[in-house]
């Protein structure tokens, strides 16, 4: 039952086109944070596309450095309700396209085929913000009103770490106001379920370079000169078991531990094992683990994963070289209450302690993970509108197993974050072939338009 | 004491700049095996440059097959001495010239700056072939014949493992049959003294492909997903001990010891380690390595080395991704009496009985070593040609540390090999800014007049 107005859900229904369209566009402007590609361009983009929606937009920077990628703001006040402000988080940058040769569209062009929209972004994060924008649009062109404040907050940053989104955050605090924080993205599991989750893991990215001789020598002389790759090797092993176990002393002293509604939400959610092993052309997932044991692991595990591992020759055929330097990309994957710098210190002192202390190391980026409570009055306006929309239960999730600036929008403007949307858990996001589908993005615009009612008019939400 | 020519001796001398200037002619001239660039173009180039020093020349093909490159074939017949032949054994082909932002000259340029000439393949090998050419064109200027036949035998596969050196050698067993083989180059050390190698290591160049998911995954899912880069650093992990001991089983057990007379050259050999440290910044040698140790590794100790290590992304700044392979490209440095392929078997062996049976490896290209007696005519022939040519005692070392097809050649044609020529220990092969010394390519066209004489009058050499 929902006071909503039927008219505002037709208008969603009937703008398929134009969210597509409008998706398309936006995946043909690249913005490619890693390379600094595309930002400024994408960012007048999306303000643009803010300003079609009836929203008001503008562009802010954090200073005087344009090398930090502007945050795109939109707003709109409610002339019913002006007292309660809801607030979309979004990003419009992506992951690079790399490795291009194994698309099969152009990762750039917005192909359509069938239900789905092809591109580099078209799942993360561009589709789920088309679809929050004509969610909005939904409601000014059909009420001329919207059932309380709307604020976007479209950052550039995301697939690099956010680096910049705590200083956004400190600086426009009373602009971004609100009550209560829509995550950037939601999953859809394989059975069409929409996945609340109510956290985010944080995340650590370093990176390791181990120097061997001044130049490139020949490898006859590897009898002699020590190859730093081997140190590499050496190096990388001493940090994590074949488990996924990090060896890294100390570095689980400060996991918080489930909580019993924790482990209650966990033994209640689902995840298709086979569906999952089968995408990804897997025989056993890491360490055999399955079950409630897997499940514990995406909500509440650290992680040691190689991003990157780059030395000497990766051309064609052989070269007998052994090389000057060798690195390692990492990301370690964090949960609540483990903090970055301390982590970073501790990886500092295991290389150091293990022999390594040669061997640079050097933090790119740590972040802290969040988790809201599923007590606060959000999650169940957002399991509500999910329920509807999606017509089917959605599953509630301790925490999602990637990574965004949670914990800084929570505390920074002190209101709960729920994760809600409609990404494919399938639609290959950081890979080649990522894509969005379409009945999904119709049903997150629907989803988006109750959430704003449940949200504007809590007295008359029901389950 | 010798009875050569003294007319010989000053056209070589007087003849430096036409030496140099074709040495930059053939650095110019592209020919990168590994890519298969600019061969023919090269072939051809150094068959007129043989023509222009006054052999006879022709290119020789294996078979129909064009992707396989031609040799270069030279010979000149002796008027005076038609009984005893003697073959030079080269390669035009060279290194890639990756890393191309570490060189401080172009690398297909051949500037030349006071006593250097830069450039891929300055020194292996163009600069060696250019310094025979024109010692063999001064025999003929200076008298119209050679004081024995000359074959020259110029390989287009060498520096990619001289794939098809073999079958050369056995289509072209009767035109290449020889008394005695100048191996393709020869060090000079710190101090000028030339290097005489009786030895080559053999090679095993070895590809490990490790797969992980199907296509490259958001890395939040390294709780579950194995991750490939993982897998192959622990792999290689097993194969090989810090101190450089590698740890496959059975890997020594066909290695020959050195003999008695081997240990005393060993014993007279001289390395300056602290030169060696400083040319590569080095702090120490492997496993701390010194002296008559460091001087037995590089002439007879086996070697894995890690020539590339490949995985994920390598681009600037951060991508959170689970990669869905991870390659480690390895060369093996065998000595004499390792078989390849029974070492390969054992590199098989090995990964399945640690639990990485599913790791793809494949042999690149295998060779065996090669090690000629002190005792052969041809050893002393060489060392009194270098001696009086570089002004100085050689150093007889047992095994040159490096690979090349010494085997095939001494088995196939049934001659002793002996390597010698001009190349500085620093001339930085296979490394960005390689260069060839001007005053050695000079001293090493003497050399190898002196060479020719004392080989084709042995009555009258002496020491």
């Amino acid at each position: 039952m929902t006071t909503l107005n039927p008219d505002i859900l037709r208008r969603v229904a009937d703008g398929t086109e134009r969210m597509v369209s409008d998706l398309q566009q936006l995946i043909r402007q690249p913005s490619v944070s890693a390379k600094g590609e595309g930002l400024a361009e994408c960012a007048r983009l999306v303000s643009t596309m803010l300003e079609k929606s009836g929203l008001d937009s503008e562009i802010l920077y954090l200073g005087e450095d344009i090398s930090v990628p502007p945050v795109v703001y939109g707003e709109v006040q409610s002339r019913s309700n002006p007292d309660k402000t809801l607030l979309f988080y979004n990003h419009y940058d992506v992951q690079p396209a790399e490795p291009f040769d194994l698309w099969s569209h152009p990762p750039f062009e917005g192909v359509r085929k069938g239900n789905r929209v092809f591109g580099r972004g078209a799942a993360d994060d561009k589709g789920e913000l088309v679809a929050r924008m004509h969610a909005v649009e939904a409601f000014l062109h059909t009420t001329g009103d919207v059932p309380c404040n709307i604020k976007f907050v479209i950052e550039g940053e995301e697939e690099i770490g956010s680096h910049h989104m705590g200083q956004y955050l400190d600086k426009y605090k009373s602009k971004f106001a609100c009550d209560g924080i829509i995550w950037e993205f939601g999953y859809v599991d394989a059975n069409g379920r929409p996945i609340i989750s109510l956290g985010m893991k944080g995340l650590m990215f370093v990176e390791l370079a181990v120097r061997g001789p001044a130049r490139d020598a020949h490898s006859s002389l590897a009898v002699i000169i020590p190859n730093p790759a081997w140190r590499l090797v050496e190096a990388l092993g001493t940090m994590r078991a074949p488990s996924g176990r990090i060896t890294i002393s100390g570095w689980y002293d400060e996991v918080r531990p489930f909580t019993r509604t924790d482990m209650e939400l966990l033994e209640s959610e689902e995840f298709d094992e086979s569906m999952f092993k089968e995408e990804f052309g897997l025989d056993s997932l890491l360490g055999g683990r399955s079950g409630l044991e897997a499940r514990k692991a995406l909500a509440g595990e650290p992680t040691c994963n190689i991003a990157g591992l780059t030395s000497g020759y990766a051309g064609k055929g052989a070269k007998t070289v052994l090389p000057t330097v060798a690195t390692a990309k990492l990301d370690f994957r964090l949960v609540p209450d483990m903090i970055p710098t301390r982590q970073f210190a501790r990886i500092q002192a295991h290389l150091a302690s293990r022999g390594f202390g040669d061997i640079d190391v050097a933090m790119v980026h740590g972040e802290s993970a969040a988790r809201t409570s599923p007590s606060e009055r959000l999650v169940s306006d957002v399991n509500n509108a999910a329920g509807a929309a999606f017509g089917v239960r959605p599953v509630m999730n301790v925490s999602n197993p990637a990574t965004g600036p949670m914990a800084s929008f929570a505390r920074i403007l002190n209101a709960p974050c729920v994760a809600v949307g409609g990404t494919y858990v399938y639609s290959r996001i950081h890979s080649p072939d990522e894509f969005a589908r379409i009945d999904l993005l119709e049903k997150t615009a629907d989803c988006m338009c109750r959430i704003m009612d449940n949200f504007g008019f809590p007295q008359v939400t029901s389950a």
